[in-house]
């Protein structure tokens, strides 16, 4: 496949961590880690993994694809929720082995499967030693049971 | 040692993604991805990996520590630069395989080791077919080649 993006192997390290030239490093598994927030709020609502194929398409489409580790295959964001996330920017960081995504969520703006605005609906602390979660949203804002039917 | 958390390993599905116990997820590596946001901007501002470890110090001193893959070390960030990051809150996602940390960042309130607020001072966009990046900070904070002597 043509990517419109090169590899990062050969690359010195001034020219991937200062200069203009977009090259993402994929790990031993072709991935590169990607973290999605809300373009309004800030909150970060995903973490996933984009093989090349998914950051291109991610590109050219201005919709969010990933790989889906689980299913092994390219995943459409929304495909089958309509939870589609429209790409308002795409950065890397320093090193360039890592995405950030800021989007726009279509539908009912739900980005986990589990139905919540946000994969991170829980809060993590310690009590008496020991680390417990705490709810951060109030409630799912589909019925995961009628969308993945 | 004695962590705070159990391991995810032999835990339902329920308990893991709607249960209120901490089970994080750690990788082949042991290792599990963290994002780090400004508590106040909500910017991403580092991504970075935490093994079990950090993980508990992170959420006994209420300061980031990380993994470090490069140095193969226990990272406790701001130690050299003095841009420690104080804790606001401490998320897990789903299946419990990321963290995201809430921070505030003392000292010139830098992130990133080229001296950028955030890692993520570069956005990419295609041109021409070329995907290209584009700085989205104007100038580090503090001076890398100071700092890191």
């Amino acid at each position: 496949m043509c990517t419109p993006f090169q590899a990062q192997d050969g690359q010195d390290k001034n020219s991937i961590e200062l200069g203009v030239k977009f090259l993402p490093k994929f790990d031993r598994d072709g991935l590169i880690a990607c973290i999605t927030t809300d373009a309004d709020s800030g909150d970060v609502v995903m973490f996933a993994y984009m093989n090349a194929q998914s950051l291109q398409l991610t590109l050219e489409s201005g919709q969010a694809h990933y790989w889906s580790r689980s299913r092994q295959a390219l995943w459409l964001k929304g495909e089958t929720s309509g939870n589609v996330q429209d790409v308002i920017e795409l950065r890397t960081d320093c090193d360039q082995d890592a995405i950030w995504l800021k989007v726009r969520t279509r539908g009912a703006a739900a980005n986990c499967h589990q139905g919540y605005k946000s994969c991170f609906y829980r809060a993590a602390s310690l009590d008496d030693g020991k680390a417990v979660l705490s709810f951060k949203e109030d409630k799912p804002l589909f019925d995961p049971s009628e969308v993945y039917k």
